[in-house]
């Protein structure tokens, strides 16, 4: 892990540009000894300095929260390969003719995943022998939506270091099933009633397959984009707690 | 409104017996001046000093929030009629037969709903006199859940002193989902995943109902009685904010 570029901003969250194995990154750090570290996954379309990105970083800083992000496969600054493209062109043709996408989404984030999976588990690796992260290494958190959740739930079902997640608008398919399944840490799961993109019985069957007896699923009205405000400081005192 | 009783325990709360047309009820404030009032209904077998009702004012007492709640009809210290008895007859064989109970405890809920909401009408109309609840007329909330929730979501229906609303373990009748079709306020519905006593396809429908866009489902596992802890302090801060 190579630290390329360190600032701090006014409310005194420092952040870091960094490179492991090529994947860019970046680790927000709070003032003092952070509590724990998040791990913040981004959707697609999105980037690891997209604006959602940043504002959570700074919210989970003010917690008391590291969190460190990657730009995921084929995002960000990272190249796309042909695969990538194929999926991208024909994923927004299907949304552009008002057709439904949601399985060939779900099939891309699953090639996605099988990408970032090893990539996260290589940043729990290696980040504690960095020396910037001082005692977070028993409450590490994970916080994706959509694609990020497409990627975390077989994340966190693999990796024994995660001990809780929030996740969201994703819905079940036969591999996040069999993932959710094998998860016994708590989760919160956010739910759109209004989702456009995942259907609103696929969500409900997505909560309802965490084997974890610790999970809340909190659904409001809107669309895939429009998970309100207060969901966010909700989803950092869960993950703070 | 006559008050009979009046103590203040450890933790600075007064609490208040009084009766008003009869009806008895317990009305609790925090020390100093209420920030805002909830109209907490138990809910079925249940009654004004039971464990959850208690602890619910003490948790909002905490926060500045004064408490009222009455018996309900057939509850607690009121007498029951002949058709309350027949009505819980009917009922508690079912649930013990294990037979479907749901839409007799429906019919019946809609009785007690017609009977307790002049009830809570004219606690809004007499607290302000009293003299005990200074400058909280704007800020009045309602809790309850099952039973609580079958009377309070007619009652916020056509109660506009009521600014924001948590329910929650009912299902989806007509008469209630006519009712939330009229609520516009901030809302807060609780749902237990696997309640034995609402389906869940019932909880979901009740959700869907409410005409707000400023509605939230929390939903959890386990069954009717088991809504988990950390939802009480949630609500509190729900209803105050």
């Amino acid at each position: 892990m190579r630290f390329t570029t360190e600032s701090t901003s006014s409310d005194g969250t420092t952040e870091r540009d960094f490179v492991l194995d090529g994947v860019p990154g970046v680790l927000w750090t709070p003032p003092g000894t952070p509590t724990g570290l998040v791990l913040g996954a981004h959707g697609g379309g999105q980037h690891k300095r997209a604006p959602g990105a940043i504002a959570r970083a700074h919210l989970c800083a003010a917690a008391g929260l590291a969190v460190v992000t990657l730009d995921s496969p084929g995002h960000g600054e990272r190249p796309r390969t042909a695969e990538d493209d194929r999926f991208i062109t024909e994923i927004r043709s299907r949304i552009t003719a008002g057709r439904d996408a949601g399985a060939l989404l779900a099939e891309y984030n699953a090639l996605l995943a099988a990408r970032a999976i090893p990539e996260w588990r290589s940043v729990l690796d290696t980040l504690p022998d960095t020396g910037v992260l001082p005692g977070t290494g028993a409450t590490t958190g994970f916080w994706g939506t959509s694609m990020g959740s497409a990627i975390g739930i077989p994340l966190v079902a693999a990796e024994p270091r995660i001990r809780a997640a929030v996740f969201g608008l994703v819905g079940a398919t036969e591999a996040l099933t069999r993932a959710a399944a094998a998860i016994t840490v708590p989760v919160r799961f956010l739910l759109q009633w209004d989702d456009q993109l995942i259907a609103r019985d696929a969500g409900l069957a997505m909560f309802d397959a965490f084997a974890t007896r610790q999970k809340s699923l909190h659904a409001n009205p809107g669309g895939h984009g429009e998970v309100p405000e207060h969901e966010l400081p909700a989803a950092v005192t869960f993950l703070a707690g």
